[in-house]
């Protein structure tokens, strides 16, 4: 595969010719950073560019008379890749960085303040316009005045944490703050009309008291134009609904209506095939031409084509026992937040659409809507990233514990891989925030057919609720299904071994420590391995006998090692007083951005990793 | 204490005479309760008593022609002894239950599903709409016509999931849904016009696709015309914003205006002095002898006074002890959300107006105002009630975690008791769901002198962030404080003992197990007890220390079993292979409403229970 991309030095040469041919590079960058990544947001980025071109060319370093310079930051955060190409165009970045997005040490997936010029971290959508005003209230405590530019999605202000901020900022007359809505109509899944349509955008702001313009967000004229006028508002905050087009300078990216009802709009997140990329490397290059004149430099190097992930994809799995659950449970309803397509619910939401409740990105409303579902006698089984899902609607999954209904929550994306949207998508907490939940039992399922289990058992087997947590990287899983049934708090073992156990759950790590304990029988060190996919559950009389024999013990959390199994594990053997030493593996500290083998390694989870620790 | 009420049968006969004679009644019936009670809330059960009488006699039985009886719940909850009042006059409730508020088998003081006639749980502000949304999914699938009456607090509409919840129920044409605002204009603290004004409130709701009306909330004929006009309307959902006034039917409960900057409305929750109540009765029994007649029916009985609670206060030492590190340090920055009276943070407020920021019922968006107060050099402290905190903004404080600033957070009104108030303000998750978050310290002093030292310690002695968890009850704390300074990780020793170390923190449990010592002595088993201040930091050579010469540990959690402090020290056991048995006391369940001594009997967290633990 071959990538390009424009230089440093070219990009100084089309700052100078134009904001849109300096706009059309940082578009190319983009496009290349991502290829090279192997998966990130064009759509957004490109929707984005030419607002954050203008910002950062005319806006930020140019305030009023007597002000700092200007912040900005992205709420939404999936546009980091065109930021980053925008921040490395201009030098504040090592320009070098564009090679390194999602990479360990290099640009994050969601932007983090460990790189130079981002202000703030995000990517849990909703929380931008509050930072802003918390970053105002302590300029004007310092004395210092300067206008803070948040970007937030469109999609995102579903989410209630906009609307909560909105108040306050006019109420404390934040003429500061400044937030451009990149209102490109199309949100994860597809266009908002289809997901939840936000009605009148510009009366509910209003209604907030700000000061609200829209304007078409592609033209840099009208962009200075509505600048001006801003400036002169000093007394209440100030919103710019930028009429966008996702996916923006490459024709096929660019689609403006919404297709047939499951159809979606394919550039929100990943990287294209090759071919797409070529041709739309092909338009883009044409337009820097067109704009910035031929003698365009661009520097190329090739690569090697990326290898097609193979393995077991659990969420497909799970995805597909959902429809026959529906088939056999007329009571089952479904809930999503804007992820159909990444959390398996096609196939459910085309079999039965009337009991799939899209919410759009409203955890929170989802899971409060799934209590009273429950209390009218239907099966709410209501699914999101594990990320968003379990600490942004905490209280609710709560409270709808307290109603003792039976509710299945569902969070995928689970765990420390895939490692490249950074720590805001990494769900490495969900089984310490929801393990104490009375009635909850969490489980996670280590290979395809098991998450289909998994489901079936939460559904008929479980008479009180259930949290399935699934991985939704492809996993080459190396040991054979579980031929048991499901037995509450029982784990099975997969390799037999005298020296020590391993216990761990969940495709990733269970594969690690198999191919560990195959490198650890060479060492002449027996182990044996043991599956629990009962995350907050055991049952000791089983513990004892699977821990017969051995003295040494490890745990593996694909998880903080604080609140994970292990935990269960270590008090369950304190409380017996087994004599068994044990150590924990699990992680300690934020989870890194980087490719899945580079994240594990770094993070002591990987097979070489767990030989080491029982090696010692 | 002389109390009254009026009983069924003269309920029965003012309920024919006129809503006004019934609601009168319910008015006396609630004071009752809540004096007998102890606590409760007076000004917004008698704000929104109007309401829910006009409600259950004249709209919920009387349904359009086809529709099933329509349904009502309150989602701010704190209404319910109003409510409870209203259930027991129409005899859906068992009469007697009026003498039951707040006691273990009672009437909860938060609504649960576990009491006739109460269709959900709330109490944790703004879900009661979600929840009847996914209400009216379940009755749509299920064929059933129902109108779905939801009253919020104006206070409560500062809350995102209330705004969340909003633009969908309009997009699915909810016209079976009613939302009414009890806009007495006051919320927890004091008027809404100094907490965080709502700004239009009428152009909010229509901005979201709302039908919308407002009315005197205390005028039946008026709430009758608005019910004819929205019947009419099917096609979206209505919002009523029902103009009322705090504390209505008593002269000086119903204050209208705010006075001085740091004066409160005094009738939000508690039960009022004898006196006070004397007088508010007497005014009451009035009115309901003006509009019902001479001869008014009353029952009485003298109860014993109120013992005034005595013991140290911890939230009032922490918050003086916040004076003194706010003069120390002027990059100290206070953050509230509506509760500046029970977190201690009226001394800093008024010694520091311009660095108290008053967020209003909004957690999200005050934690994520601290992030960027902190980015931009302040050290913000953040309170509100464990149970609200630390759920809530859950996602929001690990995002602040992963900028690795410095925040301090407060947690008050943390454990078990009170009791009272219910599982919506019980914060006994808070240790499990916060515990794991990098660079965050989890600690809870055991008195009020410890108290101080734990703020001092997170602003002087911590460079990371930290988590203060507070008792609120008084609690008459028999021994005495840490003499030394704390040390992370790291224990004090309140009693010597060779037989069994019990670890606990706090004042509630720590001075059960002081009690519970004494006892064990005289049956011959000599206790050590030790305060472990720190919830997620143990110093492991400490402990080998600390346990020393010991073979049995109990662990005291006020907090659920599972990621509690007992987690963290069965953990450290296993994992250096100490020879100790340990036992951990803690909750399992959700916890139980009522007195403070039954509540934590009934948990098997009393003197008696530590007893009988170690007595088997």
């Amino acid at each position: 595969m071959k990538l390009s991309w424009v230089p440093k030095h070219e990009c100084d040469r089309l700052r100078m010719v134009s904001p849109s041919a300096f706009a059309t590079a940082c578009r190319i960058n983009t496009l290349h950073a991502i290829m090279r990544a192997g998966s990130g947001h064009i759509g957004s980025s490109f929707s984005a560019m030419d607002i954050m071109v203008w910002l950062h060319l005319e806006v930020l370093s140019k305030p009023p008379a007597g002000h700092a310079p200007s912040i900005y930051f992205s709420s939404k955060g999936h546009d980091a890749p065109g930021l980053y190409a925008v921040l490395t165009a201009l030098g504040d970045l090592p320009f070098h960085k564009i090679h390194e997005l999602r990479k360990l040490d290099g640009l994050p997936g969601h932007p983090d303040i460990g790189t130079v010029g981002i202000p703030c971290n995000t990517g849990s959508l909703g929380m931008g316009i509050s930072k802003a005003k918390g970053m105002i209230r302590a300029d004007r405590l310092n004395g210092i005045r300067r206008g803070i530019f948040v970007m937030t999605g469109d999609g995102e202000l579903q989410e209630g944490q906009i609307w909560e901020s909105l108040q306050g900022a006019a109420n404390a007359c934040m003429g500061e703050l400044t937030v451009i809505v990149d209102h490109n109509k199309i949100q994860s899944d597809t266009w908002i009309e289809k997901v939840s349509p936000l009605g009148d955008l510009e009366s509910k702001f209003r209604a907030f008291g700000w000061e609200v313009a829209a304007i078409d967000g592609h033209d840099f004229a009208a962009m200075d134009t509505i600048l001006t006028r801003f400036d002169s508002i000093s007394s209440r905050p100030k919103v710019l609904i930028a009429n966008t087009t996702k996916g923006r300078g490459v024709s096929f990216m660019e689609e403006t209506s919404a297709a047939g009802e499951f159809e979606f709009y394919k550039f929100h997140s990943g990287a294209p095939a090759t071919s797409v990329f070529d041709d739309a490397l092909l338009e883009l290059i044409g337009e820097a031409k067109r704009l910035g004149g031929d003698a365009l430099c661009i520097e190329s190097e090739t690569i090697p084509d990326r290898v097609p992930p193979v393995g077991q994809r659990l969420v497909s799995a799970y995805g597909e026992e959902l429809v026959r659950q529906g088939a056999r449970y007329p009571n089952l309803v479904v809930l999503d937040a804007d992820l159909m397509v990444d959390c398996g619910l096609l196939p459910f939401a085309e079999a039965y659409p009337e009991r799939f409740i899209e919410c759009g990105i409203a955890e929170q409303d989802m899971v409060s809507q799934a209590s009273g579902l429950a209390l009218h006698g239907k099966l709410p089984i209501v699914h999101s990233f594990a990320c968003f899902l379990t600490p942004r609607a905490n209280e609710q999954i709560y409270n709808n514990a307290t109603e003792r209904t039976k509710i299945i929550y569902v969070g995928s994306l689970a765990g420390l891989v895939p490692g490249g949207p950074g720590h805001s998508h990494q769900s490495v907490r969900d089984i310490a925030i929801l393990a104490q939940i009375p009635g909850l039992t969490l489980i996670e399922p280590a290979c395809a057919a098991d998450a289909a289990a998994a489901l079936a058992w939460a559904v008929e087997g479980n008479c009180g609720s259930s949290y399935l947590r699934l991985t939704s990287i492809p996993v080459d899983v190396p040991f054979p299904a579980s031929t048991q049934s499901l037995v509450l708090g029982r784990g099975n073992t997969l390799r037999e071994g005298t020296a020590v156990a391993i216990i761990g759950y969940g495709p990733v790590l269970l594969t690690e420590a198999w191919h560990a304990a195959a490198a650890l029988d060479a060492l002449g060190i027996d182990v044996r391995l043991i599956d629990l996919p009962w995350l907050n559950s055991i049952d000791a009389d089983w513990l004892v006998g699977a821990l017969a024999g051995v003295t040494r013990v490890l745990t593996l959390d694909n998880h903080y090692r604080i609140g994970g199994q292990g935990d269960m594990i270590a008090r369950t053997i304190a409380e017996l007083g087994l004599a068994c030493r044990i150590t924990r593996l699990g992680l300690d500290d934020v989870p890194l951005c980087g490719l899945n083998p580079e994240v594990l390694a770094a993070h002591g989870l990987d097979r070489t990793a767990i030989v080491r620790t029982l090696s010692l």
